[in-house]
């Protein structure tokens, strides 16, 4: 078992290098990142590796059909995570036009999660309205619910075929039977999209958290088992960092409420959290004022470098006014809340606005009702 | 590993009390097989075992809402088996107006056999145009292939989430993932008539092979295990005895061509399978005179038995002419093969009237093509 990089643990990973040197990954390089635009993503590290990318933008640039593929379970509202994810994929179909494919794992929120049809339909209306506000084009996006999609129900009954137990108890360790049934899920979620039915053979890519390189392994080994039969070209992947939960202690998830910022929260919630999030500052503010602060250990900081200042003479400011000493974190964190206030606040009005259209983007599930009592 | 029931073995098994037993099936017993119109199928034991059957005839008789599921690999022709079961579910159909549920497992035959979804596709328009020349009636039937039934892979799924290696290992030994996968879509298919999708639960009937019981063991756990989430009724099950291939040795598979008749086999080749049969005659003429043959042996007669003769007068008939030595097994092919030659000739020109309807019957693959080359 590679403890350093389970999908289902909450441990944070700080040893980049050794994922390089484990597993071949890709570092991020400047001509790549150039081609990218320079994103804030890139250009910060923040996505710092990747597989075959290189091979993704040339065949986007060489005007080859391209594709990226992502989704959520709907079991929760849009985090700043989720948020992430969507700036990378919204910008991939501005920069190059590529198709998204987004798939929403409403049977993994029933199975996982106990929610019905019904209650996952509701979040799942949410989180479309929220891509809407930040700008994906639907036109340019193909949104499927798990439950639906019997494409990639059939890939993954396909895929099994050439899987052994021994190969994902070496990927994941000895997991549960409904675990490993959902990473052959993920490989037809990440495959799918280059069959026949939609459109054939494409250069894909995964944007990911670096905790899913398993799952990109796995998936990119079942494409060159079945490129004879399916014509499949080996999924691009780029990982993300870990992003901390707003304690700094574990790995941001849903899994703790507080410990995340949703977008739905509200002036007060997000002041609430904000008030309870670590800090790189000292013991007291007379150490503090003569040693400066730390920012790197500050989540505070790392909100506003991967998700909330876009120009990089801010981020730039806030980290002198840190280290300085001439910032104190309360009143850095006064700063920052009205930042982020603001940019929810615009989202929130945007977002209003797109719940019609998500609603009917997403087809209501039917047929499956639980039993009523 | 109970090697006795195996489901995916060819091993003959003959101590049938002890899986009564060791399993605790429910003997058939006069009382049930009248309620079921003494179809020769009961009458002759054929159909040896049930679990819960009695429940199910109750519901139905008290006009209760009932079904039947079974399904075929559309990989090759029907054969006497398929046939047998076919006979089963229309009688149960005629007798009980029962809802037939008709699972064609079109992925799995590509997973298994390689065969394109178009090929299956023509495995399958045959294999129901079978099913309605022995008489299904399409109006109550509803006929699926699994590559567009979502609902039994996300039931598939969601019965993963209470199954565990551990449980799938104690009931099939040590067997690779996709059997395990194949067994939670056949969990799958015997639930799914039970959703809101297809009017919510009912009794049902699943009519299968002695060596299928650990597939149903594992299914009405799993209907128990989600008895309160999906408001199901535990599915009864009839057993039926194993055929012997044509050559007495193993099970009857479609693994082995020659060893089975299917129901597309020409006058010629019925005469040279029949030919090849394992009888229950004596080394020599002189000898079976003497001391007559052993029809508990002779897989004509077995064949009769099972599923040619309806009237038992025939049947006795020939047991008598076979005991007594009167008839010698050469000449008794020849009187057999002449009413199984009629029963083919009369059958195959019904289905070739029943193909357009079968073809209407099923809809066309669409967008799961292999790569053309």
């Amino acid at each position: 078992m590679n403890k350093e990089i389970n999908p289902w643990s909450n441990q944070l990973v700080t040893d980049y290098d050794y994922l390089f040197e484990q597993f071949g990954l890709q570092r991020m390089n400047p001509t790549l990142v150039a081609k990218l635009g320079k994103h804030r993503l890139y250009r910060r590290g923040i996505v710092f590796a990747h597989r075959d990318l290189d091979k993704f933008v040339a065949a986007a640039e060489a005007g080859k059909k391209t594709g990226v593929i992502t989704g959520i379970k709907p079991s929760s509202e849009f985090h700043l995570g989720s948020r992430m994810t969507a700036e990378q994929i919204i910008h991939l179909q501005q920069q190059f036009g590529t198709k998204v494919f987004y798939a929403i794992a409403d049977i993994e929120a029933y199975a996982d999660n106990g929610l019905g049809l019904e209650d996952s339909h509701n979040y799942a209306v949410d989180n479309v309205a929220d891509l809407l506000a930040l700008g994906l084009d639907p036109e340019k996006t193909f949104f499927y619910k798990q439950s639906q999609n019997m494409h990639v129900a059939n890939l993954a009954n396909i895929f099994a075929r050439k899987t052994t137990l021994n190969m994902l108890e070496a990927l994941y360790g000895h997991q549960n039977l409904s675990l490993y049934l959902a990473v052959l899920t993920q490989a037809g979620d990440i495959m799918a999209p280059q069959l026949e039915a939609f459109d054939g053979p494409k250069h894909m890519v995964v944007p990911v958290g670096i905790d899913q390189d398993p799952h990109i392994r796995f998936t990119r080994d079942l494409a060159d088992k079945f490129k004879d039969e399916f014509g499949f070209i080996t999924p691009a992947a780029t990982f993300h960092k870990f992003f901390r939960a707003l304690n700094g202690e574990t790995k941001m998830s849903k899994r703790d409420p507080l410990g995340v910022m949703t977008l739905n929260d509200t002036p007060e919630l997000l002041k609430k959290k904000l008030a309870n999030t670590l800090t790189g500052g000292r013991s007291t503010a007379e150490e503090q004022r003569r040693l400066g602060a730390e920012p790197e250990k500050c989540v505070v900081f790392e909100l506003m470098q991967y998700h909330f200042y876009e120009d990089d003479k801010d981020l730039k400011e806030m980290e002198t006014d840190c280290r300085s000493g001439k910032l104190l974190c309360g009143e850095c964190k006064g700063i920052r809340l009205k930042h982020i206030q603001e940019i929810f606040k615009k989202h929130q009005e945007k977002k209003k606005k797109m719940l019609p259209k998500a609603e009917k983007i997403l087809e209501q599930p039917i047929g499956f009702k639980k039993k009523t009592n």
